[in-house]
């Protein structure tokens, strides 16, 4: 049955209302709803939380009504784990009977009848109230009976503030009407905003090499390392390079063909160290203050131990050899994908907990973090299954999904449980294309339980203007990412502003560093945009506001080359206002028109603006203020605003 | 867990997803859902329907996939009661077989092994194919092996269109994915489309009198004939003419006040007539091709009988007394609202039981529509309860909320089961608020659950263009609550052009009818407007196009006084465009820009528009047809379009 008070349509919620929403540890969260009643009375509601299966709530904040039967109110978590907040209403009798009391009065209407009913009310909030605040309420109840006194006197005493602060948000017993709860999966800060670099580890001399480049990594301000697959990888059907079909005796293949006689997807590919050499480099990051990502690639190598141990997890042909991968006419040899759905149902059991379990093999290695390749070819089921299965004992456990796929797919992944998701930024390039997808990932619905990850190139995408581009067009990209999502990432060989595609009809690389190595500089060597990368990176960690998503919004320039945006923090103390150049080759100005009231900024006063990257500082007055970017010198401003302290 | 298919965001449904979607008989009623796999499988996807409870599939509708991961189809269904929608999706591994096979050997790729796993997959579907069609489908599987032919020719066999007809829409047993059925009230086709005449029997003298008028309404073209409460009205606190709060010997009540010593909710007003006279009305309303709908008011009078007999379901005060209506400052002592949560759990549901029988009631006496005063200051619970409740026994019966109140309450009100709403139609006036208030109301999710039942004018709303109005401003109104929406209303008085406001400031009616008489005259002295109502009637008779809500699409004109839109049947073999002129005082003249495409009428040749108000037909070439419109004579067009015939 409904209940006495309908609240209805709760957010932060996803569309199928069936998996947890999303939020990290301290974000401020807004719940909201629709709370109405029949009739006139006064409503009151509250948002509690608590850890999932906790006898107690963990915390509490009452929500105002914004008008047109809608309530809202922002509530933080406290830890990683499954939260749970429940909206509650109910009709505050006590704000009824003064609204209702007041206006009669003031119509000359009486109100003795009203004084009394005003008492037993407060005869019944009494012990319900703060012990404290008793003894007040109680005196309330006396005075509006205290027959010696006019009806005025009377009157007063019981509309008295202090009385109605005490009884607000006292519910009367059996009185509350309380929503479904809303599930909430809450991350670590991480969860939503880091930078990441991606490298293979072959080129960088194996874990002990990479080990020792994790202080230059850490000095460039990253946060996560993700490294691809560190397995052995398969012998046969190895591919050569640029994905040639014959691999010669020197080739090293692809690390995504997973598996060989050394072992799979719990083992180390022998070039790359031993497993101290690994423990070793994980702590190392761990002292800098980054962190190691694993790739999950559930997909095999035709000779990876699991095709002779469960031959019962792959596809079978009729002439009795197993089918590799294919999306005809394209032919993947050197792949044997996994049949998630064996007809047993006690081998899909089995594959499906061996498959888990390689996670938490990694775990007990200290990782932490895994970017899961293609997770749109294996089962949503099986996602919406391990991702809880594994959070549940380890609640620090993030995955970026590489949902390189349709639209709904992608956000059926993030639904079921991915952490983050790479998006379409790569292949989003003009201000209408941005601002339509910044604004559609950074509000409404899709915020609560999608957080993206920016990438302007990968291993497999050179794309748009970085394809034979120019440095500018390489620092330009890179400060969209950085900027427009807080979680961001670039695969090494980007610094060093790698732009040769593989061919005009290709959007990968030429000498892909998947099929060969790819040694390049450090230190004194390191790629001409470092110091960039640097400064960019520098001022997403000096300012919390690049770390939230939803307070994104964009600011009118009349130019189209020119992409306007501001993000503010949590707390609303820090405000970010980023001017981008869209065009790599000329330079652009204009007079913008920042929404100064949104900004919480002046509009009659001067105010600061910073810019993180210059380190220059200019005192603009009022929403009009002229910008010129010259992309040979710097492909925006990144500016904190602030107003400006008295002269 | 998930299925092996996601299926998802299925539609029809209401927001909550809590209560049934609306549909009526033989209604088109589009089922999509979002329909999407692992991989790269051709997925099928069928829709099934049956009664609520019932064993078999009572139809099927294969679903198309519309791009983008959204499918979808039309069902109907076939009368009165609940029912449930499946929405069912498989792999179609014949067709990814056909697909991939063709690719394959187009690309000259060896096929043999492929021509063996076609013909084992038609082994397996053999069994499952209709009859007639199984040797067909054996006989493409023995042709895939017959080794003395050709790849070609044995291929060919397979691929041929009749064998995959065949096993299209064929499911392997265990590979169906069926998401949670939908459940769809439906109703009689009255519950979307009607034309509603309001009338106060006794100013017609009584059931006999009202009885004798039935023919001249069904005349004017009238559906359901709503009366307002036939219950005795109290004697106490009773309101005198023009709500004056001292009643006359002679003052007749409000019927609103309902109950007396003569009986309550259950009980004729004596002067209006016996249950004879009563049943004999209802029996001549049926004759006529009517009916007549009874006001549902859940509120009682202070001499109604349940004031005596259950005081424990009224609101108490200190003194002893009943509290009866507010809304502070104003009180409205005839009228004692009803106490919907007494205490005791027991008294809550007898209340509920009687309030609910008083439908029974009035149900046995052949009535099978209600309109129902004031929903919103009732439970929300209480509907979600009541209306499932006399719909399981009664599914014709059909609830006309009168949700004048907040958006969200109105909404929630026709979620929880209301058939029909009154709507906001009466405060908009603007081409702007019209078109925006019916696009919402006629697309997306609101037409899922919500059907507008748009009312000109009350008994107690005379408002924007009417007050004082003109016969032009009359004309006007009628045919836009009549061709925007397909159940409308008028209340008697509107053929007449009653026009004289209350005050300036009130909106009801000078002399309102809810506290006096108000004969008119019938026949020869029908209201000056009756003949273009009877029009308006007519063709809304003729054409199934204007008794549909969800194929409503406006067009552009030039002019803000112009209105421009088309609907279309069902079954689309029906298409009218309406050209209405907003402004009562003006002419107006205009070149429209008619979407031809989406009325489905060429670009390039002539077709016909026959006015159905004046019976004018003009023959159009292209999209830009020029009207004029002058208010002195009609207020708009009513177009019958169709393609013209060969001359």
């Amino acid at each position: 049955m409904l209940g006495r008070i309908v609240i209805d349509d709760l957010r932060p919620r996803t569309p199928s209302r069936s998996f947890p929403a999303k939020a990290v540890e301290g974000e401020a969260v807004t719940v909201s709803g629709d709370i109405f009643a029949d009739g006139h009375d006064v409503l009151a509601a509250r948002v509690r939380t608590r850890r999932r299966g906790a006898r107690r709530w963990g915390g509490e904040a009452p929500m105002v009504h914004l008008g047109n039967d809608r309530w809202e109110t922002i509530v933080r978590f406290d830890g990683p784990g499954r939260h749970e907040v429940v909206v509650e209403a109910w009709r505050d009798r006590f704000a009824t009977w003064r609204h209702d009391v007041s206006v009669k009065a003031g119509a000359g209407q009486d109100v003795e009848l009203e004084l009394e009913e005003g008492a037993r009310l407060l005869d019944e909030l009494t012990p319900l109230v703060p012990e404290l605040r008793r003894a007040m309420v109680a005196d309330a109840a006396a005075a509006l009976r205290r027959s010696a006194c006019s009806v005025e006197v009377r009157l007063n005493a019981g509309l008295d503030d202090a009385v109605a602060a005490a009884v607000a948000g006292v519910p009367l017993p059996g009185g509350v009407s309380a929503a479904d709860p809303l599930p909430v999966w809450v991350d670590r800060p991480r969860g939503r905003a880091g930078a990441w670099y991606e490298l293979f580890p072959r080129s960088e001399g194996g874990f002990s090499g990479v080990a020792k480049r994790l202080a230059a990594v850490a000095d460039m301000g990253f946060d996560i390392v993700y490294l691809p697959p560190v397995h052995p990888i398969g012998r046969q059907h190895r591919k050569g390079r640029d994905n040639t079909l014959a691999a010669g005796p020197d080739d090293v293949g692809s690390p995504w063909a997973i598996g060989a006689a050394e072992g799979g997807h719990t083992a180390l590919h022998p070039e790359l160290g031993t497993f101290d050499d690994f423990d070793a480099m994980v702590a190392e990051a761990r002292d800098q203050g980054m962190e190691i990502a694993l790739d999950y690639a559930l997909q095999c190598a035709p000779d990876h131990p699991w095709v002779g141990e469960h031959p019962e997890w792959f596809h079978h042909r009729p002439d009795g050899t197993i089918r590799y991968a294919e999306n005809p006419p394209k032919r993947y040899q050197d792949i044997y994908p996994i049949n998630f759905w064996p007809e047993d149902e006690a081998d899909r059991v089995a594959l499906w907990e061996a498959s888990r379990d390689i996670l938490t093999f990694w775990i007990g290695h200290g990782v932490r973090t895994f970017r899961v390749d293609n997770p749109h070819t294996k089962p949503m089921a099986f996602w919406a299954w391990a991702i809880p299965d594994i959070q549940r004992a380890h609640p620090d456990v993030l995955f970026l999904a590489e949902a390189f796929t349709r639209p709904k797919v992608m956000a059926k992944l993030a639904e079921v449980g991915f952490t983050q998701s790479y998006t379409y930024f790569t292949w989003r390039t003009t201000k209408a294309e941005l601002t339509a997808y910044v604004t559609e990932l950074s509000t409404g619905p899709t915020a609560d339980y999608m957080r993206p990850n920016f990438w302007p190139n990968t291993p497999d995408i050179l794309s748009g203007p970085l394809r034979n581009g120019s440095p500018a067009a390489f620092r330009l990209r890179l400060l969209l990412a950085a900027t427009l999502s807080p979680s961001y990432g670039i695969y090494r060989g980007y610094e060093w502003c790698e732009n040769e595609p593989q061919s005009d009809a290709n959007e990968e690389y030429r000498n892909s560093e998947k099929y060969e190595l790819r040694p390049r500089g450090w230190d004194d060597e390191a790629g001409p945009l470092t110091p960039f990368v640097r400064r960019v990176n520098q001022a997403r960690r000096a300012h919390p506001a690049l770390a939230t998503l939803r307070n994104t919004r964009f600011h009118h320039s009349s130019k189209d080359a020119l992409l306007v945006y501001s993000r503010a923090s949590d707390e609303g103390d820090d405000l970010v206002l980023c001017v981008v150049n869209l065009d790599p080759d000329h330079w652009q100005e204009d007079t913008l028109s920042l929404d100064l009231g949104a900004l919480g900024l002046p509009g009659d006063e001067a105010y600061e603006a910073h810019d993180e990257l210059t380190g220059a500082t200019y005192t603009w007055y009022g929403p009009h203020p002229y910008v010129r970017l010259d992309p040979a010198e710097q492909p925006g401003h990144v500016l904190h605003l602030r107003a400006a302290r008295p002269a």
